[in-house]
C-alpha cells in the first residue's frame, strides 16, 4: 500500500422519491442556477420533480449542455449565472451536465475565462456550492471532484479538478427510460473506471482489489439482466451504485492507477465524437494486449477472480481474459473495433502526434507514450 | 436496496510516517487536549511522533482512558478540557480512547453530565473538532460517528452518536508491537462488524454484498500470515484498512443491519469485563445457529462466497459455514465458548433480564428479545 489521503465529503442521497429532498439540501434563500442537458428530463418526470421541490426558491434554468460539454456552451451558462448573481448551482442530468456544472460553479466566481480555468492545472477550490440530480449512471461525477471539458474550435478535451458536489441525489427510477445505447456506454464506462484503478501492480491492497473485483462482478452479473428488463428497480440500483462507487476514490486508496485507456479515449471523442464509454470499450482490450507483460500478474488475478478462469498457461489465461472482456462489451451491444466505427489510420496517427506533442506518458508506469498509444490503437483496428 | 443517505466527511490519512502531518491538520492557534490510554504509546514511539509534530502548540495531556472507557474517567478529562479552555481534541490510542474522546469533545461544550449525554439518545451535533491517531485497528471509531461508553458503578455499557472525526491518521507501523491478543480481538471485531451489516436479507445490494465479502476474505487470508509475522507492513496495512472500512458506512448503503451479536456482547463486557472482540467471537456462531432459518439464504451465500462451500444440503452448508466461522476465531487464539471464560448461567440469566427490562428487540427483524438472546448464549455455553 502506498501512503494516501482520502476524503470524500459528498452527501449521497439514493432511492425512489428522493428528488423531493432538494428543499432540505438547498438553503431556502439561495439563488439557484439549474443546469440541464437536452430535454429528456421533461419526458421522464425528473424536471417536474425538481421544479416541484424548488417551489418558493429563486431559480434560473439553463438548458442545452451537450454530451462532452463544450466550453463554448458553458460560457453562456456562466454569463447567466453572473448576471443573475446566483449562489448555488444545481446540475440535473448525466455526467456531461455534472462535469459542465463543475466548471460553471467555479467560473461564476472567477474573472478568468473558463477555458483558462480548465488548462490551469491546479485544483479549483473556490466554487459556488453544487448539488446534483443524476439521470445517467456512468461517469461518477456525482461523487468526485473531477470533470472533463471539450473545446469545439480546437477539438480538444481536458480534465480538471474542482470541489466535490455538496450532495447528489440518485433515484434509480429515472434510469428506466434511458436509451439502450446510453446504458451500454454507462456500463462500459463504469467497468473501465474500475479497471483503470485495478489492473496495475498486484499485491498493493487486498481490500481495494476485492472491492474493484466486486464492482466488476456486479456489472457482469447485471448487464444481461438489465438488457432483459431495464425497469427492474433492484438491478438499476445496483448499476447506479456501481457507477458512483467506481470513481469516488473508494477503490483507489493506496494503489497506483493507470488511466491510459481514458486518455486515448478522450482523444477519439474529441476528434470524431464517439461516446466516451464506447471509446473505452474499443480501447481497453488493446491496452490489455499491448501491456500484457507489464500487467501479467494482475491480468491473471483478473482472469481468475472476475472471469473464473483457472486453467491453462499464463498466456492462455490472459488471452481468455482479454477475449472475455471484449465479449462483455460486445454483449452490451457495443462495437469493439475502430474499423466498425469508421475510424482509420489518420485518426490513429493524429492521436500519436498529439501524445508526442504533449510529451504524454500515461499509465501506472508512465510508459504509454505516443508510440504505445499507436500500438494499442493498431491492435483494435 | 432501501433508500439511504450516506455521508462520511472524515479525512483518512494513512501510511508510514503520516503522524508528522498532525501540524498540517490542526490549526496552529488551537488549544489541544491530547487523550491517551495506558502508556503503550510511550514504548512504541507514537507519543514521541505526536509530541514532535505538535511543537509550538498549546496542548494538555490526559492519560488513563481505559479499555471500555468509563464515564467516571472521562469526566476527569472533560473537567481538564473545560479548565484549560481547549478547542481541539486529539485522541491517540485504540477504539476506547477514540470513543471516550468523542464523549469528551461533546461534553466540554455542554453543561450536562457526560452520562446524560450518552443516555440522551439523540446524535450530538455540537462538539469540539476531534482528530485521531489510531494505534489499534478494531472498532472503526476512527472513521465513524459512534462511540460506546461504560459506567463502572452500574456495570452498564451504551452507545451514542456524535460527529465524525475531522481526520484520522493510520500508520500501520504502530501495530507491529501490539499484543497478540489485541490483534486477535481486533480481527474478530472487524469480522463481526462486517457480518452485522451483511448477514441479513439477501439480494438487497450486490455491491454492498461483494464489498462485505471482500473484507471477510481479506481477514481470512491475512490472519494466519499476521500470526506468523506481525511486522509485515503490507499485511498490517490490509488489516488496518479492513478495520476502518468495516464500520464507516461504506458497506451498509441501502441494506438492513443486525447488531444483535454486538448488543449481547456489550452486556458480557459490562458484566464480566471480557474484551469486546472476544465476546463477539463467542457469540456470533450462536447467533448464526439460533437464527439459521431466518438467515438461511444469506448463510448459504456466505458459505459459498466466503468459505468456498458449494456442496451438500442447505443445512449441511450452513453447519459447515458456522463451524468455519468458529474455527476461524479459534485460529486467532481466542476461545469461543462461555465456559472457557468461566461465564455461567448467572450471567446468561442477567443478560436475559436486562434485555427484557429494556424491552430489547435487536436484529434486522427486531426479534432478538431476551428469550432469543438467552437461546443464543445457551448455544455457546
Amino acid at each position: 500500500m502506498n501512503n494516501f489521503v482520502f476524503q470524500n465529503p459528498t452527501k449521497l442521497i439514493m432511492g425512489a422519491g428522493m428528488i423531493a429532498r432538494l428543499s432540505k439540501e438547498i438553503p431556502h434563500d439561495a439563488k439557484v442556477l439549474i443546469t440541464f442537458g437536452g430535454g429528456s428530463v421533461k419526458k421522464n418526470g425528473v424536471y417536474k420533480q425538481v421544479i416541484d421541490a424548488l417551489q418558493g426558491y429563486e431559480y434560473y434554468e439553463f438548458w442545452g449542455i451537450e454530451s462532452n460539454p463544450t466550453v463554448e456552451t458553458l460560457r453562456e451558462a456562466i454569463a447567466l449565472g453572473k448576471e443573475k448573481n446566483v449562489d448555488f448551482v444545481l446540475a440535473v442530468g448525466g455526467g456531461s451536465v455534472l462535469d459542465g456544472s463543475k466548471l460553471i460553479s467555479a467560473a461564476i466566481l472567477s474573472d478568468k475565462d473558463a477555458w483558462d480555468l480548465v488548462l490551469d492545472g491546479h485544483r479549483i477550490s473556490e466554487t459556488l456550492p453544487l448539488g446534483t440530480v443524476l439521470t445517467l449512471p456512468a461517469t461518477g461525477s456525482e461523487m468526485n471532484n473531477g470533470a472533463v471539458i471539450s473545446r469545439k474550435d480546437t477539438a480538444e478535451k481536458y480534465g480538471f479538478y474542482s470541489n466535490y458536489p455538496k450532495f447528489s441525489i440518485l433515484d434509480p427510477e429515472v434510469t428506466f427510460t434511458l436509451p439502450t445505447y446510453q446504458i451500454a456506454c454507462g456500463i462500459a464506462d463504469t467497468f473501465v473506471h474500475v479497471v483503470e484503478q485495478y489492473l496495475t501492480t498486484p499485491g498493493q491492497s487486498r481490500v481495494m482489489d476485492r472491492w474493484a473485483e466486486g464492482i466488476l462482478l456486479t456489472l457482469i452479473e447485471i448487464a444481461p439482466q438489465i438488457k432483459a428488463n431495464q425497469k427492474d428497480y433492484k438491478l438499476m440500483s445496483d448499476f447506479m451504485l456501481s457507477a458512483t462507487m467506481a470513481l469516488n476514490g473508494f477503490i483507489s486508496m493506496g494503489v497506483t492507477q493507470d488511466w491510459a485507456t481514458h486518455m486515448i479515449g478522450h482523444e477519439i471523442t474529441a476528434l470524431v465524437g464517439l461516446t466516451h464509454g464506447h471509446t473505452l470499450a474499443i480501447i481497453l482490450p488493446g491496452t490489455m494486449q499491448v501491456l500484457r507483460d507489464q500487467k501479467a500478474d494482475k491480468l491473471v488475478q483478473y482472469a481468475e477472480r472476475v472471469w473464473d478462469i483457472h486453467h491453462g498457461t499464463i498466456d492462455q489465461r490472459i488471452d481468455k481474459a482479454i477475449q472475455k472482456t471484449e465479449d462483455f462489451f460486445r454483449s452490451l451491444g457495443l462495437t469493439t473495433r475502430l474499423s466498425e466505427e469508421k475510424i482509420g489510420m489518420d485518426i490513429i496517427e493524429e492521436i500519436k502526434k498529439r501524445f508526442e506533442q504533449r510529451k504524454a506518458a500515461f499509465g501506472e508506469q508512465e510508459n504509454v507514450t505516443g508510440d504505445v498509444a499507436y500500438e494499442i490503437l493498431k491492435t483494435v483496428v
